[in-house]
């Protein structure tokens, strides 16, 4: 390299210093900016600054910054990126829920922008040494009102599902989000949101089944209809007031239907509730209301869900779950609002491990309920109880510890004898 | 980043406009031809020039030009990138085969050219959950007469199943190309090609069985040689004139064969027609011809193929099929046609949707046939009419839509209870 | 492009001989060395130094030298990768261990340092059409005197099996490191070393079970502890004296255990020497010595290691196993020591195929020996004898021949009728 350094200079050492810079640009929009200074200072003259306006168009920025590779140029843009989540998990009822640890999600993913309106995203996990598409989809943002997805993408429904596993301020959702949230199908769908006033947002979109639904089977796939609607009538970093609804109707798949859940915690062996399969199902609806608030370093949040069961000739069973939860930054951070999707974003500690700092440190505490017991259905009853510490070493790079306490279980497989078990669990996650 | 653009601009300004060209390079061969103008010029001089152009060495161009990320430098050249296909059929026989969607092709892959001659490429498929090694290989490109590959690739057989997925003109290959073609082996190959002429291609190798078969379940492997030969008289931009042939000799992985085709359409639950497992196969051959041809807008293209098989101690069956198709771009693009590989190729529309324009339109039709009747062997016989629209709204993303209408079936297996159905299929695409 | 070039002429020609270098720039840290050179020359001024300086943070150089896609800022470093190894093997005695080819390995990964401290590498092999999950970690290196990791990776256990894939010597891992080798597993783990004298290394670590070991069936996890310590009081390119051991204790999964090989080829259909699941294990104790030596292009290497099991209410079965080896390269080069982590890395090759050079030749023989027979476990006895020749077509191109020959068989499954086979196998290899 020194030689290379040696003989750039040699040829002629004036340019060195912008060229320099130029390789910090992020893309042709900051290169737009330079031409025109240059050509108000009369560096460039009206003609060179017409030609070089249309180079600009090939260029190609490369960025790391914020611990992310991507690439950006006129009219494209590329990201190539992944998480990884190592978990480990101690019951106190080793007997039935066994210790042990986990890679919880491990996923690469391509994502990125083409001729000016069209993104595209392609996402996949391997945790467990099994293959699973998430975002996998293209999306036409050429619109004025609406941004249209096909593919593989999750339906909108619940603030909790919605946000990123990266950002969610607990280990694992909550018992009725894991039960109830439809998550990803095949799909087409709509997104829409204001720019500013009440913060809007509006998603809606008509889906089949999970990419894993083998078709092959001889399976009658089923189809769904979803929307959700939200608004932040206050939207200023460090202070939010979220508010939204959510619905889907769905004809399921060979008319059957399951629900069920982990105690909060993915390494356990068992669901402790499980309604079993349903069959007859002509159509389920479920829905929910959520809220959200941020105040400084505190914020609150909260879910109500319900799930209506029509059966062909049976009972209809109704189940329903809520979760009510806070988090206080020690460190002073908000949490971060995106009003474009109505859900929550990445915490930018204030100070960073490895570079002097601390990082931010988050306090939380969770309050979950379900209840699967209806019409002669007989899932189980669950409340959890959760303390979570995390700390936020970077932007990308976050440690999770949460204690879990079941409470006012009504276990109908018995897999715990009755007992409640005390959970503790830890995470180290990063994403890139 | 402003801030960034002052700093430089106070340094020197002079730089800039060239500072930002460079960045646009696609290589080190162009910035040799800049160099050259220069010297010329008398920009820099001769010992400068030279200097100079060692450095070229090291630099790394990265391009997003049209639509896909690669990375240049004198000697090496990397791409990563992926296709995305999401499919939904619905069948008017839903009873027998099940309206569906699904994730048809979810590809990555990383590609290059590393010291000069030597290539390779890692592509995967996670299509239905389920990880599928496509092209893998190594490849040496310095002999002056052929290029050796080895590792898992196409075998040299049939112009339908050569041209990738990305460009063949119906959502699905012809009956006879799914039932019949080799496609990916493990195999060592060589491929040759005129410059200009007859525009000749030959394709030759020896190959074993598929990646997925797996060796550690006891099977004896088996082994093929595999060749095809292309000329093309005519090849200019919208005037091609396409001849070929193939065979393949095999001796089957356990001396059994099955020969199998959906109707067209990937999401069919079941096979129409299908032998069954023949046993007893000391070996097979499997041979075709191919013709196309492309007259501005419009093109044509057919290929027969027949398979006979010999078994030990017992009558032979021989299977065959064929298809014809024509296509017509509307907006007056024409097939892109590539003479090393004697292949169709990437279709560049006129227009772009998102930039105002509306892409290109192309409308088809073809019939195919395949006869799996012989010899005491009933896999029936099947012959599907379809057509086809095709809307390239870029390059890199096209949706498709097939009608397709199965005739003269004899259906052994009475999948349909002998009905003929009529199949409307929908595609969404992208390469990257 | 050449429109563009002559634009960026015509706008100002001085800045483009540096502006290329800068291109070829790995990273801010030469950046910082130019503005040093520019500072003292009086090309720039103190002030306009500093805020340079300031603006190299932004900076991302493209690196693909030596075949590698590598991308670095001041803060960051990225690298995107794989390999690729296909191979095939012919058995005499064919009857019961199939002749057959395979993809070995087919890997990628991206891999990176974010904030300065913080590394990550997350991998995935698609061998077989299935998904593993190879190294997937977190790790800090801001502590002074040890490197944490946390995650999916290797114990500290072998010299053989803690040298990559991409550099071993022959294609398969010598018996007893196959047999007894932990490999990778979820854990914790530190990594200190000492930079010259001595040139120590201490690897240390807790870890769980492997990634595909599913917790959900109910098993209970096993845990371990292993450490490794090696020192290299030579240790100089083409000169290095190695010693080092290592043990670990485990409690298994399930208090089960399971000792076997396969006969140093991968693609062989059984294994010759198995154990069979020996249960009621409380705690194994492995442990292993190993030795190396690099004089020119001359080197020996060689490991015994040792496995007690500690069965609950029955005999205590001891196995062992150790291997020997050396190899010569026949154009000279040496074999490659890496101090910091006491394992050998990658050879570079004087002259490169494709570019006028013959590349690297190896020969090499090893003689591994592996006894599973002990209190009442009947696991086999087994030699091998292998000779190799390596031809290094480039730093990261590589043909590998192994001709073993199987001895002293103690065949307690009677795969192969107690006939020792003869093995010949072959791989190309790219690493990217």
């Amino acid at each position: 390299m020194n030689r290379v350094m040696r003989h750039s200079i040699s040829a002629c050492a004036l340019g060195v210093g912008l060229a320099m810079a130029v390789n910090a640009m992020a893309g042709p929009d900051t290169d737009k900016e330079l031409l025109d200074v240059l050509l108000k200072k009369g560096t460039i003259t009206r003609s060179e600054y017409d030609e070089l306006l249309k180079t600009t168009e090939d260029e190609v920025g490369v960025s790391t910054h914020g611990g992310r590779l991507r690439f950006k140029s006129a009219d494209a843009e590329f990201e190539v990126g992944g998480r990884l989540m190592v978990d480990t998990a101690i019951f106190d009822n080793n007997d039935d829920l066994h210790n042990g640890s986990e890679i919880r999600r491990a996923r690469l993913f391509m994502s990125g922008e083409v001729y000016d309106n069209w993104k595209f995203k392609l996402q996949t996990d391997f945790a467990g040494n099994e293959v699973t598409l998430k975002d996998a989809y293209i999306r036409y943002t050429g619109l004025e009102y609406a941004d249209i997805t096909v593919g593989n993408f999750k339906e909108p429904w619940s603030l909790e599902e919605l946000t990123s596993s990266k950002y969610i301020t607990f280990m694992e959702r909550a018992l009725p989000v894991e039960a109830f949230a439809p998550s990803r199908r095949l799909g087409i769908g709509g997104h829409s949101h204001s720019d500013g006033g009440l913060n809007w947002t509006a998603g809606y979109g008509v889906f089949g089944d999970s990419v894993n639904a083998d078709n092959n089977d001889g399976s009658n796939e089923g189809s769904g209809t979803a929307v959700r609607l939200t608004m932040a009538p206050i939207a200023e970093k460090g202070r939010v007031v979220h508010f939204g609804g959510y619905g889907e109707w769905r004809s399921p798949t060979d008319s059957e239907v399951r629900y069920r859940a982990r105690p909060e915690a993915h390494i356990a062996n068992e669901r402790l509730v499980d309604t079993g399969t349903i069959n007859n199902v002509d159509h389920t609806v479920k829905w929910g209301l959520e809220a959200a608030a941020v105040m400084g370093p505190f914020s609150l949040q909260g879910e109500y869900m319900r799930v209506d069961n029509d059966v062909n000739g049976g009972d209809d069973p109704t189940f329903s779950g809520w979760y009510a939860y806070g988090s206080w930054f020690l460190t002073g951070e908000p949490r971060a609002y995106k009003t474009s999707s109505g859900t929550f974003d990445r915490v930018k500690p204030k100070s960073i491990v490895g570079k002097g700092g601390i990082g931010a440190w988050e306090l939380g505490t969770r309050f979950s309920s379900i209840d699967l017991n209806d019409a002669g259905i007989t899932g189980g009853k669950e409340q959890d109880l959760t303390i979570g510490l995390n700390w936020y070493a970077t932007p990308t790079i976050r440690f999770m510890a949460n204690y879990i306490k079941v409470m006012d279980l009504t276990d109908p497989q018995n897999v715990t004898d009755d007992s409640e078990p005390n959970i503790f669990e830890m995470r180290a996650q990063i994403d890139f």
